[in-house]
């Protein structure tokens, strides 16, 4: 069986752990990777693949792993769909899905091609146990409690405020869906420390959380991958109150992320055109193999 | 909108909680049940619906739901599929799931109907959660552990083996996925102990689980719906081990199988013609409403 060709767009921590994901997949092959400087200079693991500056340079891709911040994703997906690439991202403002899963769809259809969005684990695996929960006890209320651990994409998000050097912004679970965020920062030489936490308080990243922002020394000293999830649901199947569901996780943050990539990536290519999230996806679909023996197994 | 119609065939305790699930259910109503008796005496709740002996009594069934014990799905499950109707059943012996699946589809395919089975909760929504945790961390064991509570499988199997009056069966979790059955049995007039535990013990539903049978004065005594499930999962995502998932919950048995089942019925008008497990059916399709506006609340 030809393995389906998978481009690694963008290098940090994501695209690192998706290239180990893909050399585990027995069904897929990195055909190259993506990089502003086009360069795999100072990158162990990369030499034995192409890296290039744009995704047209590449031979072979059936699907684009979006390992950007989720502010690049719009653009980079819509190159990538309008060129017929199947596209995986991990979008992570939740608000902001509907309507970008939306354009993605128009220019999906019009080319052929399946983008899966928001497939990281929050939004992503998370979303699909959010929506198992209200299939199995209709009435009630989920809470998603995350962490404590590091948030990618707010550190992302405060990194890139004015006056910031280095960030690390750390989610703190307060109970019933409620969260703080603890942002760490390093200040450039100059940059005034009561702008910074103005600027980053009212990021839309951080604008409906408790925030507290802490200057620090060296964010690199406080660094940490690891990342939790607890949710909850104590809901109503049919008239029978009481039903008690949770689900706990405790993972490497871009591990897990790329994991979900990787294996949607597989599903994108089951799917018809159109952009869809994780939600809409049969699970049976993220997984490699003969589907019989998969679900004499699973099910 | 037109709701879809839903005969419940089978009115035990999943039959019952069925019908409490359909009367919340915006999307759906129930056309009727279907009875051995074909009469609703003796039943509360029941007169409101027409009773009848058999399905083809009925009109307007988009979907069946089976509320039978697992040995009698193969035959009701043909019958509603072969006229064309959509079935839901909660098919419970794991080994045979792959066999009745494919015989079921091939009646399905024929008639143009789709058949969703083994949709309670395990097989079910375990097999759904089952399958997240090996998408998530594709290198690893996961461990289901049930009970403890009573198992409405197992308790219909023993309850059915000769000289058993009535018999209730305990699942004991014993750790990392390894079960304990505890069967209370209450004996009829003349039965032989010893015989009735050797029936248990051999039966395929107990054969492969360390199974204690119990006499006891009165069964009724020790009734219990309560049930539960705890799944565990230590794997490796890529290259990085000690990701940590976990399910739990502690429920109404019947009531979430019957929840189950509703959900099921709605997924069914949605798939091509065929046979289904709850592992190859998108997440979103087991809600009522808006897709857009459950993708904005729950991605």
């Amino acid at each position: 069986m030809k393995k389906a060709g998978v481009a690694v767009v963008g290098y940090g921590n994501i695209g690192r752990c998706a290239m180990e994901s893909l050399e585990h997949a027995p069904d897929m092959e990195c055909v190259g990777v993506v990089r502003r400087s086009g360069s795999a200079e100072g990158i162990s693991g990369l030499s034995a693949y192409r890296v290039v500056t744009d995704i047209g340079e590449l031979e072979g891709v059936d699907v684009a792993l979006l390992c950007v911040p989720s502010r690049m994703v719009r653009g980079t997906a819509l190159k990538c769909l309008s060129r017929g690439i199947n596209t995986v991202d991990c979008f992570d403002i939740h608000a902001d899905v509907v309507a970008l899963r939306a354009e993605l769809a128009a220019v999906a259809k019009a080319s052929g091609a399946v983008g899966v969005m928001a497939a990281g684990w929050d939004p992503g695996s998370d979303s699909v146990v959010r929506t198992l929960f209200k299939a199995l006890a209709p009435g009630g209320v989920t809470y998603t409690n995350f962490g404590p651990g590091r948030s990618m994409g707010h550190t992302v998000a405060a990194r890139a405020v004015k006056g910031v050097k280095d960030a690390l912004s750390i989610t703190m679970p307060l109970g019933n869906g409620v969260h703080g965020r603890l942002v760490n920062v390093e200040l450039e030489d100059g940059a005034v420390f009561a702008e910074v936490e103005e600027a980053i308080k009212s990021d839309p990243y951080f604008a409906s959380d408790r925030t507290e922002v802490r200057e620090v020394e060296c964010v690199a000293a406080l660094n940490t991958l690891e990342h939790g999830v607890n949710m909850v649901r104590d809901g109503i199947s049919g008239c029978t109150a009481g039903q008690k569901f949770q689900f706990d996780m405790k993972i490497n943050n871009p591990a897990l992320t790329a994991q979900v990539m990787v294996a949607a990536a597989r599903a994108s290519l089951l799917r018809e055109p159109g952009c869809y999230t994780l939600i809409e996806i049969p699970p049976l679909d993220l997984l490699p193999g003969n589907r019989e023996a998969l679900i004499g197994e699973l099910v």
